[in-house]
């Protein structure tokens, strides 16, 4: 997936909102109309629609209209730079911890040969 | 980790910017003091101080005071509830693609019967 810049932005400001994550939670079990989308949601369609919105621009959802219905559904791999972006923090961080092991690890040695 | 409700809106809206991103970016490697955090950018340092604390607020660093040096640090585990949520996500869809898979696997099996 090519990433454009600010893409990443995007993505966590869409995360961002409650009532758009269960949006996602609801897809994640399959495609669904904008009706059914709004059903255990007390919002006016349009508020609704706002965020749906929000989630196309992200690229975490599609939305194709047949008639008057309209049928979101969700990214395949939609998440990946979510992902990728906390997979890099992890390995810098136990990059990081495995280096202060190693210097720990080194210090004690250096203490028992000088002993 | 015990989530606060909004917590998780709090982290992904932290998330949703490039310079709180390339600030946990550099605290994944260690601590680092505001000045130090400020160096990479263009940014007058109230500036900072303000992502700084925004990023203090959604409990992704903490930050203690010597002296006039402010000191701030990534917290261990901070990105736990994130993953979380995207592994939630994860297993809702590959539960779905499961069961997409049985209904095709049984589908044609009662073809092959009925042949």
């Amino acid at each position: 997936m090519n990433l454009s810049p600010g893409q990443l932005d995007l993505l966590f400001q869409a995360l961002g909102d409650p009532t758009r994550r269960a949006i996602l939670e609801r897809l994640a079990r399959g495609p669904a109309s904008v009706s059914e989308l709004a059903a255990p949601f007390d919002m006016a369609l349009p508020s609704l629609m706002g965020h749906v919105r929000r989630l196309e621009e992200s690229g975490l959802v599609t939305s194709t209209k047949d008639g008057r219905i309209r049928t979101v559904q969700l990214v395949t791999g939609a998440f990946t730079p979510v992902r990728s972006w906390l997979d890099e923090q992890r390995a810098i961080w136990e990059g990081r911890l495995d280096r202060l092991d190693d210097y720990v690890t080194r210090l004690m040695k250096d203490r028992e040969d000088g002993s």
